[in-house]
């Protein structure tokens, strides 16, 4: 399976500039009575479960950055106890950040001069109901671990990304992630069917719906998907399972034009009947890279072809699927939008395909890479790419943009390499990627959320109406802004 | 394809009802000084897009029961004007409902004593974007009409219900409809990837996203959908359309305990490989009395055994998909989980299928029914339906209560006739229902809405916590409460 790519030397990057970043001055923390707030944390949670300090400095050490210098980490054991945090920090006026995995690549989690709140010892899976095919989960079970137990009983939780052997669910849900499914089985926020958030003064809102429909007033979960923190924390969940898939049916192609592109990808969807579960391209550039050495992969494809797709089928049947796949595959063929195929032939030559598409630390061959995590729509992809490639070249006649994504989902990586390096070159070449995406109504962040990273961008892909109705929520669920602030956008 | 249920006589005990459902009191209507409204809203919107007065009252005539005596009916053509409404209801504090295709099956549209806004007039198809598969519609289009656009590019717009001739885009959003395919297609929630709606104070909030992936802070469609015209008027909308299919196999089943219902869920799931699009249920009353006369339907199974069960799959291969069809429910029989099965061999035979599933009116052939719509864990169904049954008995031992549903998505209807009639009879029937969903989690509301007349029981689906954050989120979007008031809960 394929796996989303993994930071470059952002980290370096994004640690040189955290002062434009608007990260919170150091400053805040001072403004902290420390002692008071240590003995109310100690007295609600244990010594064994607060650290301040040095001792919380050490656990801000994040898998690819630091995050801040917080004034304290707390691990509550329960729900009840994350709510007597909040109450303590309500009453103190002491900003919460969330922690779930510490692997988010949008600065979500950084906690300078805050209480980082771990949900690491909430860990338990509470329940997996087959015949409903739900699962009942606190919110810092990791998600390989749910995705694993899932399996066990046959049933499948979607949600397929790199970090899945650190993020937690809470992280999943907070930042409503992606990855390599989504054409088929949609992001987090569609395996959600309830969850127990605990709001900015304490309350416990347990809205741990098991239910594919229940239309039943507000949908409340929905306040704290995505929101990364800022709106509440969520404690547990129940998440929508699905049956395993029985066939995995894997495939490159090339096409000689990208209007075919969206073509293929209509017609896959449609001749495979639901069966469609991943849809990658590659423009050539980055296919070049990850078949070159040094890199170990070969090229499946021949060179020169203008796009490559990375095309995979889910289904239940091992030797009908791989005729269908194959059948469709051959019409693609005949009406050209396709113009060269391989199909893998065993698991070993699966994984093969699967190892390009995540070679990705490739382009950080001759140095750190900027990397966007963008979409917009299909028709607006090509002369997107043909005019961020020609600024870029304009401004570093060097430059290499290594473009490719899940297609399927709009949604498309850039890494942008220019020799240069530090905050101005990263402002520059953000403001090249970025700048064309308001005309076409296209998102500065398809998955990885805005944390700390994009706030600055957040205007390029959400209106002043919409800001001000976000602002209205914050105010509204958090009045005096203690929940992850300065994330997404400042209150 | 099937149909949801039509409603009975429940108008009728409805209308007898209000007062108990809380309808607001006509006293309403005369603290509105009636001039200076019509006044401001016929300079806003001329004179052809108003009426008020008997001429309101005429409009107020909904396809199954009347909505009240509004005290204006209005016909906005834009955005802007729908803006104009509100800014004059919210400066003379007149309430305003909005009317879609007034179809609705919970009172959500009643406007007793408010400006009922109707969408009718903003119909338009603005664009499909066949390259990255979305559909940019007003508020007021027809669903059919916006199905049938759809279709016309080879395209799904695969939200299914019986008033798809009537209900309008703005109406299935507010109500977040559900349908025959929810269980392959999900909700209409999962269909909106973005929506233009009117605030309170006539603010127009544009959130029209065309992506699938946009992580760009709070996704505020949410508050819209499913919220039944409380935070907001929906006037604009961009949907997700899905692949038209190509192939349809249709079977109707039989079981021998309800325990192997899952599991035959499960594996068609698995063995179908996503392509399973309705997994409809029929207890034994439900089958007996729609195919025995005066109904039309002949028996496709014995009658006898507990349970029956109507299968589709729509997929992308003719020929292929009714193998795997057929292999797949061999394989049902083979293991026990089915016990008989004939599958369709023409329309003709899926016509008659359906049919059957369709033809609830007959539930009505003594005497209307007291109908219901709930949602409950599939484990939890026979307990439930055999603890209903015994009180219902032990009440009205000649009573009948026709079992049906949506079974894949954890939706029954209920459909309960006790020989009794009027507002007493429905809330004893209701109470015996409802009771037990409390203690099971089950929801009062899988699709229809809460409206008006749920509004009582909406308690026994969400606790105290959740009922207060919807107040929280009203309050801050709709301070004055003008928008829809009474509907869902009293703010």
């Amino acid at each position: 399976m394929g796996r989303p790519d993994k930071p470059g030397d952002d980290d370096l990057i994004w640690s040189r500039n955290r002062a434009a970043a608007g990260v919170s001055s150091p400053a805040m923390s001072e403004t902290i009575a420390r002692d008071p707030l240590a003995e109310a944390l100690t007295e609600a949670l244990g010594p064994a479960a607060v650290f301040t300090g040095e001792a919380a400095i050490e656990k801000a050490q994040g898998a690819w950055m630091r995050l801040g210098s917080p004034v304290a980490v707390v691990y509550p054991r329960s729900t009840d106890e994350v709510s007597a945090v909040l109450k303590i920090a309500q009453r103190l006026r002491a900003p919460v950040t969330p922690w779930g995995g510490k692997t988010g690549l949008a600065g979500g989690a950084e906690a300078d001069g805050a209480i980082a709140l771990s949900l690491e010892k909430m860990n338990a899976i509470e329940e997996i109901d087959t015949a409903s095919a739900t699962m009942t989960v606190q919110a810092g079970c990791i998600l390989q671990v749910a995705c694993e137990a899932a399996e066990a009983e046959g049933l499948l939780l979607p949600l397929d990304l790199g970090a899945r052997g650190s993020a937690t669910i809470g992280g999943n849900i907070s930042t409503n992630a992606g990855g390599n499914r989504v054409v088929r089985y949609g992001m987090m926020r569609d395996m959600v069917l309830g969850l127990e958030a605990v709001l900015a003064d304490g309350t416990i809102v347990s809205s741990m719906n098991r239910l594919m429909k229940n239309n039943t007033g507000y949908d409340l979960k929905q306040l704290f998907i995505g929101s990364e923190g800022t709106l509440g924390i969520v404690t547990r969940a129940v998440l929508r399972l699905r049956s395993a898939p029985v066939s995995q049916n894997t495939a490159f192609v090339a096409t000689d034009s990208f209007e075919a592109i969206p073509k293929l990808l209509r017609m896959l969807e449609r001749g495979l009947g639901g069966g469609l579960s991943a849809f990658e391209v590659m423009w050539p550039d980055f296919y070049n890279l990850v078949t070159t050495p040094p890199a170990q992969g070969a090229p499946p494809l021949p060179r020169g072809y203008p796009y490559y797709v990375l095309v995979e089928q889910l289904g239940g049947d091992e030797a009908a699927d791989a005729a269908t796949f194959e059948r469709v595959l051959g019409r693609a063929l005949e009406d050209g939008l396709v113009v060269d195929a391989v199909i893998a032939k065993s698991q070993a030559e699966r994984g093969k395909m699967w190892a390009l598409r995540d070679d990705v630390g490739q382009v950080n061959r001759n140095g750190p890479c900027v990397t966007f995590d963008v979409s917009l729509r299909i028709a607006d992809m090509p002369g997107y790419v043909a005019e961020v490639d020609a600024k870029l070249k304009a401004r570093w006649p060097k430059v290499d943009n290594y473009v490719f994504g899940h297609l399927g989902d709009g949604n498309l990586h850039l890494l942008v390499w220019t020799g240069e390096k530090g905050p101005e070159n990263k402002k520059a070449v953000e403001e090249i990627v970025y700048g064309p995406l308001a005309a076409i109504g296209g998102s500065v962040s398809a998955e990885h959320g805005i944390g700390l990273h994009k706030k600055a961008y957040l205007p390029v892909s959400r209106n002043a109406g919409e800001i001000a109705l976000m602002k209205t929520l914050k105010q509204a669920l958090d009045p005096n802004g203690i929940l992850n602030p300065g994330k997404i956008f400042d209150a």
